[in-house]
């Protein structure tokens, strides 16, 4: 059966996230499978290369799926986008070769975080931005990021309320890019894996030594410590866009 | 009695537009004029630099009204965006002169125009950008608007369904600034004032030169006949966002 690789854009806002859910939750999987089941009756295994929180976005999701169906992947393609609601879109489709799998085959990942640095809100940008309403040193943001990049044990950096247990907590971060530009601020995060909620909680830590609430060089330490306590807060869900995918 | 100016930045998806309607209908100046009685129990008369249609955007609407309360600009400000809905910022309030009228101390505007052009939809860009799937010379454009620069009648380029009689159609546009960033194709036009639907119909005829369907020039013939049927579609209004007003 071929084996198509979905690139898909959506706007989480109105999602509980991309995982199908056990109650009837909106979610991404859960959207895609159900209208191509409407389209062409069959039920596919949507893999994607991995969740996304409730409110998460995405530029570039990826996932697969094997089909008995005989329509070329820019039909396929198409089709969902006329049957998809608006907040989502298939960007791209293409036929891969079978060992081609969303989750296992992926070599990097990029996150943006997005922060409104402004005294006031932003109307525009309420559900792609994180407020932020105080003055913050990017040079010191980008020292203490310096500390993250590379191979290192996470545990600190990750969320605890995941039910499911993971063994490995060692990722390598191949690069965090902090830019600004008028109010907004980009940070980029390029990893070879992410544990749950990872790039907010490194985000939570540049934005308290940004503001100098915390001294910079606390991510070292926390790093060390391997306990998840220590972390700073976890900055919010809607701030976040997974950019990219590589293979 | 203090006059107050107000910059305020709106996500107008949700709004039918600017202008207190007839009807119950949500517009930008029916809430804002209705959060301010709610707190304070004034009846303001807020007078906006102009309209903006159902759905278009503002970065920096500007909007002025006197009053009898004592608070300070910045706790009104403050006020309000404690009871605005979150698609409403007020982005700052000072006091100005008596004599400032924020519709006919108008020295210039700037709207912006974001075209999202792409084969396919954009998720995030829904409410945001309007879709042009189709190829684009920006060059053509450039070109094109030139022509469109300085004072002229723009009759040819002004909205038809107006109840209200505008006598005089003469504008001067400043300049009109066509730049691309990824899929992202902004056009910023400023002028000492806008007709109804003005920059939509500027838009919309870049759009058909950009795209070849009509000849470079066209502008030229289109704003001698001063006959508005000659003009080129309207462009959607959820891509035009009212960037800034100068005094």
């Amino acid at each position: 059966m071929p084996n198509i690789k979905l690139t898909i854009e959506y706007d989480g806002t109105q999602f509980k996230g991309w995982q199908i859910q056990p109650k009837d939750e909106r979610t991404v999987q859960g959207l895609i499978t159900e209208t191509f089941y409407k389209i062409f009756k069959e039920k596919i295994k949507l893999i994607g290369s991995g969740r996304t929180d409730s409110g998460v976005h995405a530029l570039g999701q990826v996932a697969n799926f094997q089909t008995q169906c005989e329509k070329s992947p820019t039909e396929i393609r198409n089709a969902l986008n006329a049957y998809l609601p608006t907040d989502i879109s298939i960007v791209n489709a293409v036929k891969v070769s079978d060992d081609f799998h969303a989750q296992y085959s992926v070599k990097s990942k990029t996150y943006r975080y997005t922060i409104f640095n402004r005294d006031v809100r932003s109307a525009v940008q309420q559900n792609h931005a994180l407020l932020f309403p105080y003055d913050l040193d990017l040079n010191l943001m980008k020292f203490e990021a310096q500390s993250l990049i590379g191979t290192h044990d996470f545990t600190s950096f990750k969320g605890n309320n995941r039910s499911e247990k993971e063994e490995n907590n060692v990722r390598t971060i191949y690069s965090i890019k902090i830019t600004k530009k008028n109010n907004l601020i980009l940070i980029d995060v390029t990893a070879n894996g992410f544990l749950y909620k990872m790039v907010r909680n490194i985000v939570g830590m540049l934005l308290e030594v940004g503001s100098g609430r915390v001294p910079k060089g606390r991510s070292t330490n926390v790093l060390k410590k391997k306990d998840r306590t220590l972390s700073a807060y976890t900055a919010k869900a809607h701030g976040l866009t997974l950019l990219k995918v590589k293979y």
